[in-house]
């Protein structure tokens, strides 16, 4: 396993932000287009073949003389870009594990009777543009092109922007049936962002669902004012009403067993002494089914809309993106959890939901075979450079794709 | 009063951002140095010699023949800087009525027996670098050169760097008591910001006070972890505890009839799908004496630590900057109360406290002899595009100043 710890210090240093400990790799930028060229020279010293899809997505192909080339691929993989100062694991680990693991099953001889292929999608966390699985949802056309193109980040670039600077053309963004169509099955092994796998004991999980999952964009306009002159009835600050919002979020998603989170804000004008004529809030909510998720959106907007009303300001919720529940193909995480129960000499491995957007979920709902795993983490902390996983169970992650090309190839 | 028409139209487009209708005049920036400049092509058509003092401030004297230069002078004035998006009256109001009262006293045949100067002080406001009347504040020896210099704006830059870069040498900076000492009097005119002129039916009152005033920063201190996978009960989510803090703060202010904002905020890492790792929060908070003001910030920082104890967080709170109380000369007051209502043909004219800061306050607390006059603001709205003053009410202005400068001139 000396390949996966070469692979891994190879790796590392890129786009780690020292006073954090954390990493910032957002698509197109230069510690991303690092990890990129990472990719392309881990493929090429193994003898694969390197492409770009249209979409910006990486792809590293290892068609065996012999194998016909348009026969559909099983492809493994995930991705290499982070949300700010996020960890290490989160998306590289499923890269690094899936060249090892190819790596590994070459040596062992392996035979395949199709292409497979390690893939690297683009944009994954959406750090940079806001829009999360950019990559693949341009791939199976769940991001429309022009929309895509327009995405404009904190940094004042637009994704077409950013493309060009990188050296990618965006005129070929959009819906990519041709490719798709060379999918056979879609493996993707994560670092697990829970404590599941902790209490199960077990260092590798497979994915049964992915929870529905909404972006929602509050924005409380109010009048700005002077702190210190302007009399507490005389107000109209939207800041209240936002911290009754965020209140409302979290006792609602505790009542529900959900999800909300208001991780990102932006206020106006900001000042110190200066009453806010706006707060925009971004919530971030997931349950563990539609109408579980509905209600608790439900519940939050109206409070915010009361508490508005009460505090003399108002209140747009605005949906981002919303993604309904994505339930992985029961046939084959039975078979993927058997063949990596008998690779680890064990009775069963544990199946597990989640509540993070993945690439692999993306695929799913575009109509392609696929499945997860999960490694453990100890910490159950991710997007924070908290995040982990011991050696034994990258290795662990690295035996159970193994596993699965044997199976599946 | 044509004059003050003329000045009014060659200062109000300068620095103003048309997406907001407010103002954007941050100390040294290139706004400001157009302000600036602004001042001293008005003054130096007067007649009246300029200069720039050692901490920035700048000045337009009146030396008539016969005056002695070293006999202690009559100041009128205030500033020309804003708060983001600010109103076009806070500061340059003060300023282009100092102007136009001293082309009236001196059309009207004014002969004073000490000169007469229009000021405008340095960064009043302190959006770029972070402290209030920071002009003053150096002049007086309140805020330390070094640490004056050392103040790093938001774009990245210190006040030294800055003052270079505007041609001023940062080495000068500090206490001026040569510059003290010609002060005989001070006298700043404002918009007011609030509704007090509104309510007595006033267009100009005087100032009896500057209630105390504080600023703290509160750092709230969590775990970053994933929105969507992390559970409610495993959170250390460092939002919660502020927005029990902004709801405190405000549940107390309207209890003590004070004022208590949180206008400012910095969310790390501020990713829509990341529960936050830091919520660093600005109060400021104002009350008439400094005993409520110091109940009012133990009730809030109380229940800061209470609410993140209770969702397993961290709080610290720093004062970045606590001015007393401060009582403006009553024998003077009164007397320019006298002398305005006469010129305005009134039995008297309406005395009010304020909750805003000046640099008449600092100059008031460093023992210079010093008055505040407001003119009424018919939205009672400050620090912000709303704030207002009408044509006649501003005139109004002019012929108190211009009574005061016969007063005591």
């Amino acid at each position: 396993m000396i390949e996966f710890d070469n692979l891994w210090a190879e790796l590392e240093p890129i786009g780690r932000f020292a006073a954090t400990g954390g990493y910032r790799r957002y698509a197109y930028d230069t510690a991303e287009l690092e990890c990129r060229e990472w990719f392309t020279s881990t493929a090429t010293a193994r003898g694969l073949d390197v492409e770009v899809d249209r979409n910006g997505n990486l792809w590293a192909w290892w068609i065996p003389s012999g194998v016909r080339s348009d026969a559909p691929a099983l492809v493994i993989g995930s991705h290499l870009d982070s949300v700010p100062d996020g960890g290490a694991f989160d998306g590289p680990l499923g890269v690094v594990t899936s060249f090892a693991a190819l790596d590994a099953a070459r040596s062992a001889g392996l035979a395949p009777i199709a292409p497979i292929a390690v893939v690297a999608f683009a944009d994954e966390e959406g750090a940079r543009f806001g829009m999360a699985c950019a990559g693949s949802r341009l791939m199976t056309g769940q991001l429309p092109p022009d929309k895509a193109r327009a995405l404009r980040g904190r940094d004042g670039a637009t994704m077409a922007e950013a493309m060009v600077a990188a050296g990618h053309d965006p005129a070929g963004l959009g819906q990519d049936d041709e490719r798709i169509a060379r999918i056979g099955m879609f493996v993707e092994l994560h670092v697990e962002q829970g404590r599941f796998l902790i209490d199960q004991g077990a260092s590798v999980g497979v994915a049964t669902s992915i929870w529905p999952h909404g972006r929602y964009r509050f924005t409380f306009r109010g009048v700005a004012d002077h702190a210190g002159t302007t009399r507490m009835i005389d107000r109209h600050d939207p800041m209240i009403a936002f911290a009754h919002t965020a209140l409302s979020a979290n006792g609602a998603a505790r009542k529900h067993d959900s999800r909300a989170t208001f991780g990102r804000l932006e206020v106006a004008p900001n000042g110190t002494n200066a009453i806010p004529s706006e707060v925009r809030a971004w919530l971030d909510a997931r349950a563990m089914d539609q109408r579980t998720l509905d209600e608790m959106l439900e519940r939050i907007s109206t409070d915010a809309e009361v508490s508005s009303l009460e505090n003399g300001t108002e209140v747009d919720v605005t949906a981002e993106s919303v993604t309904a529940v994505l339930d992985f193909d029961e046939e084959l995480r039975d078979r993927l959890a058997a063949a990596i129960a008998i690779a680890q000499g064990v009775p069963a491995i544990p199946v597990l939901p989640t509540g993070a957007g993945h690439d692999a979920g993306i695929l799913a709902s575009a109509g392609v075979n696929t499945a997860m795993l999960f490694v453990r983490n100890p910490t159950g902390v991710s997007h924070s450079p908290h995040e982990h996983a011991e050696r034994d169970d990258c290795l662990a992650g690295v035996e159970a794709l193994t596993a699965v090309l044997r199976e599946l190839a």
